[in-house]
């Protein structure tokens, strides 16, 4: 800051400083003239001016505040997606700058990551992805022991797949989390001497002293060689050096008396390294501490003023023992849990940068009177959410053509559930869970302790990110669905339990029926529910038929919304022996089996009630046929109400809402299916309104 | 940071730079020698000497690493208790440094914060507590329209009030959030000239120009004067300038022309700077970004590099209008959910400053096997929960020697049953929730947006912060029933809702049975239960019976778990007119009505099972008769299965060591009660393993 007051030795000396300063400043920033005007501006006494700009110029390497820093990162499978996200949230925090993030993907990474950055939308932040498979070819020569694979070693070649027009890269490991501002880390470059094309951080493990265990032969390296989780490239250098010849050159000599790389790219770097010394720019241990085993960081982290970057480098990754291992791992669950929606912010005094959509985005919501008194609803419609597709590993179901998934959403007082449906669906699924960032971790932890849920490579979970107060339930329903990957769908709710064949049921009745895509139906399963929280779960129809004339099973909803059931029949279906056809009526709600090209859910419908009847309507009028299947059947499993039907209970402003947005869903039918629409708003003034 | 490789321009520029840094250094910290080492340290190339403390000598003005810092604000009432919490998170979030927090505040808040400061256990973090009941006198002649009320005006007293010792404080109001570590603040003293006694941000609003209004007369101000909300107050050149003398003579003669002050101590301290301008120190304006309406705020931030502090200075807070207010609510929305405990790190390299009670807890919890079964339960009993009690403004009840406390706990997905349970018990309550940071916020919007709670003031709710995995359900119920305010409390569970008429007849029951110190008995409240979401609540024991027979109603748990309130003896209960006794027997888990001095629940019991039992046993242990009462009766509505009843049943381990836990607690039974113990144990050798 700049001093004050009358001349002093103090004052003098900072003075001096501050022109000091303003020197370098036109040194480093001559090519940047706002930059020069900036630290010229210091010297008047406009309070806005300068005083305010005092801090920047107490850092005069920082670049420039608008300029764009980009950032490279190889990641491939879903640990490492889930991993990198954590990586990004923790260097968004602290960005002041635009980022350019160059993901090197494989297909599972890119799909998801796509989907998340997409969803994400956060202002001046430009993603662009690189195919790991172009890749491969290129460093599948190299043998490799290391956990990460084949992927590391591609670091090696960033030089030549990022765009000739990129001059300098930070290139970041996916289990590193930044605790500070990444443009501190860029301004490194400029202590590059000519010679210097890669800033590294000494290694702070025993393992290149090679005295770690009897004949134990790392590759070479300086002393105790540098780490690769946090590389600056600087890559026209390198180009110019023709740095490809040269590291596989190396790597292939290596290669004749050792037998494969233990740590990928980090072996070869550190051997070019040992050859070359003058290449390589230390950087401060503080950007890259790193918590593998046998490690020295203790050394750097309690003698520095500041950490800067932390690196999970060990297989056990939070696990890890270390005396301080408490205080990192609060650093990184800071990122775990943090609700990555709080980064969608512009930065200040740059001009805006928008991601495709959000300036739409940004109109429709200011459109929105905040005083009208369904405008919660309104804004829970518009809302975008943050969307993790297949959060957890699965393997795709093989394609068949009669296979069905199951689909269906939850928020985190649902999780106990999943096991008991693991239990009843053998088949694929397709989930979609409502989550904050912390609870998304919570979840994870539940799998990973549930023998059964692990056990299932079939189940995709798709996490949606929570955002405001209204339930989005069709939103998440779309998701769900969007991700099925079997021609067939059956379109379920949490709180159901399928008979345990009824998976094969659908299958074998999909194919009788001879459904495709010249036959439009709906199959029907009926739906029953219990009222006690244990019972013993009906393993065929005629048991399920004993229990509810025992009065222990009753039609689904039979107390409190018949309506919704009703169509279907269940005075016909206890004695159907085949597929029967049902009309469809006023509130009818049931769930059923579609093709996966079936219309989505309406997202207008958020919170509670009509969710699924304005679904049905949808599919009566594209006119699939809605066949009730003879043996098909799943039982609803109690609950208390929840949070939306308390409300829809109590606030009549809600059920206000809703009847609006049931008029304004009938409009739209009218305007799409003109005259064939008009049962259902003769229906809708029929029957009573109120879910 | 350092330059390294060979002289250029810049590196001769930059290595110039570094010896007036030294330089300066010497100048500002002459006083502390380890830091001038530091400083000479940076030039030897030892890799964890310098590189990594470069950082710090590029801010040469920072305070040492390890010095104190000193922080005082004023607080009072619930409000402010809750809106300094966020301060202080984000305050502690980037701070490096100790901080001493001298918290001026009135009974309410102490009693807050200091269950809250206790409980949070942040190293490094000491609090002093002020009574702003003795500084009222001080400043109560002073007329004040502001909307903190006096307290505002406490900001004026403090030079007097604090501490000799204490040469320099920063003082903050409630409403400021940071984004920056404070040290950088503290370390604008050192720019202070000798005349210069207080350190101040410019006013952003037009207020003291003088122009919004017809007739609007400010008082008087240097231009459009300074904001008070952020202060560098050198307290020792205060003393000796008189400074009590100064502004209350201005402020006295003011208020000759001028009716009352309208921004409290804002007012004050601008009429004291009119007069004499040589006393402040203008400070950045970054370090107090305003966001009340007319701001200038904008030109301020647009142009910095970096925001500091930002200040909420408006009645309307979160709800501002402002071009950005967007980007401002993500910061402080980030700490008004960030999970408190994450805070509880040590700082690295600084002598280690544990609170109290932390040591011990870490000794026991290293003391911990993590690979014995039951790992995750002796985890879970020795968390120490933050606790924030009176998280919502409430009147606690008038003293009434019968009067009755409903005590529950509960967690998110029970926040409906609320609205209900305040229809059906019309007297006070004592509720702990059991919440992450971020649900507290969405349960302050459920109360605030629903008239049933909102209109509720003798309803108080204990916030405990979640922690592990395993529900802490008998620690939760303590800290409800520690702060039920009445002489009896009724030991319920969320999910029942008690008969309309219980709270008074529960009073009368008292009063007749003359319960007192000198009568130890627990009063039975029978327990039922229903299987439907919606029915209609008996108003009379004569209608419940009525649907107990119809079957619409049955006991509680009759299906699941018989034994757990078989003793209360429903036949008899059926027929009773009076009170009659029952005896204990094993698995017994009555809800009752108690003294409030009855024994705590035992917390050793996480997760599900047995944790009322238990207290039972405690109750029948220390002879308080067990009387059920004729009248009396309370419903349990239906809900799924919690995420612990879930794992009870798949996990064996659960079992386990529930089935470890109770053997212990007999244990310890014996061991307090001796040979009167022996019953229990029997009992649970003869009653089968399981809760």
């Amino acid at each position: 800051m700049l001093p004050r007051g009358r001349p002093r030795a103090l004052g003098a000396a900072t003075l001096l400083l501050l022109l000091l300063l303003l020197l370098v400043g036109f040194f480093l920033f001559g090519r940047d003239p706002e930059y020069g005007l900036r630290a010229a501006a210091t010297l008047d006494a406009d309070l806005y001016g300068s005083r305010n700009r005092s801090a920047a110029d107490l850092q005069p390497l920082l670049p420039p505040k608008c300029e764009l820093l980009h950032v490279a990162i190889v990641c491939a499978g879903y640990n490492s997606s889930r991993e990198v996200v954590t990586l990004v949230k923790s260097l968004l925090f602290y960005r002041k700058n635009p980022i350019h993030l160059h993901l090197v993907t494989d297909a599972v990474a890119r799909n998801i990551l796509e989907t998340l950055f997409r969803t994400w939308m956060v202002p001046a932040v430009v993603i662009r992805f690189y195919d790991a498979e172009e890749l491969k070819p290129l460093i599948s020569w190299i043998p490799n022991k290391h956990y990460s694979g084949l992927y590391g070693l591609m670091k090696l070649v960033l030089p030549s797949i990022l765009p000739l027009s990129l001059a300098q890269v930070i290139v970041l490991d996916t289990d590193v989390t930044f605790s500070s501002d990444i443009a501190e880390l860029w301004a490194l470059f400029a202590q590059f001497s000519d010679k210097q094309v890669v800033g590294l951080v000494e290694n702070q493990s025993e393992w290149y002293l090679g005295n770690l265990w009897r004949n134990h032969r790392p590759w070479p390296a300086v002393g105790r060689g540098f780490n690769t989780g946090v590389i600056l490239l600087w890559l026209d250098r390198l180009r110019q050096t023709d740095w490809e010849l040269l590291w596989k050159l190396i790597a292939k000599r290596e290669l004749l008396t050792l037998t494969a790389t233990s740590l990928a790219d980090q072996d070869v770097f550190n051997a070019v390294i040992k050859e070359h010394p003058e290449l390589v720019h230390p950087l401060p241990c503080v950007w890259n501490v790193q918590l593998s085993d046998h490690t020295l960081a203790e050394r750097c982290y309690l003698g520095a003023a500041d950490l800067k970057v932390i690196h999970w480098n060990s297989p056990k990754k939070l696990r890890v023992k270390n005396k301080h291992a408490e205080f990192f791992r609060t650093l990184h669950l800071t990122f775990l849990g943090y609700d990555g929606k709080l980064l969608r912010r512009e930065l200040l005094g740059c001009p805006s940068q928008l991601p495709p959509g959000a300036e739409q985005l940004q109109q429709a919501l200011a459109q929105l009177d905040e005083d009208e008194p369904c405008f919660e609803f309104r804004q829970q419609q518009l809302s975008v959410y943050r969307v993790h597709i297949a959060f957890l590993p699965h393997q795709p179901p093989p394609p068949r053509p009669h296979d069905v998934t199951l689909v269906a959403q939850l928020s985190m007082d649902r999780l106990q559930m999943l096991e008991a449906l693991c239990r009843h669906w053998p088949g694929p699924m397709s989930l979609a869970l409502y989550l904050t960032d912390a609870e998304a971790q919570q979840f994870l932890h539940f799998v990973e302790t549930s023998p059964v849920l692990s056990a299932r490579k079939d189940v995709a979970y798709h996490i949606v990110y929570r955002e405001g107060l209204l339930y989005p339930v069709n939103q998440l329903r779309n998701v769900a669905l969007a991700q099925a990957l079997t021609p067939y769908v059956f379109l379920s709710d949490i709180d159901f339990l399928p008979a345990y064949s009824l998976y094969d049921y659908l299958r074998a009745s999909i194919e009788q029926l001879e459904l495709g895509s010249q036959r439009k139906a709906a199959l029907v399963v009926p739906a029953f529910e219990t009222l006690h929280y244990r019972f013993s779960f009906p393993s065929s129809k005629a048991e399920l038929l004993a229990l509810l004339d025992a009065g222990s099973l009753f039609t689904f909803r039979y107390h409190e919304w018949p309506q919704g059931h009703a169509p279907t029949d269940y005075a016909r279906w206890r004695e159907a022996k085949a597929p029967y056809h049902v009309q469809w009526a006023a509130d009818y709600e049931p769930y059923v089996v579609v093709p996966r090209d079936c219309p989505r859910y309406d997202p207008r419908f958020v919170g509670f009630g009509w969710n699924k009847v304005a679904h049905i309507i949808e599919l009566d009028a594209q006119e699939y046929e809605l066949l009730v299947l003879p043996e098909a059947y799943s039982i609803h499993l109690p609950h208390a109400p929840s949070l939306d039907i308390s409300r829809f209970r109590s606030s009549p402003t809600y059920r206000d809402c809703l009847q609006t947005l049931k008029e304004e869903f009938h409009q739209d039918l009218s305007r799409r299916y003109g005259a064939a629409a008009l049962k259902y708003l003769t229906a809708l003034q029929q029957s009573q309104s109120g879910a």
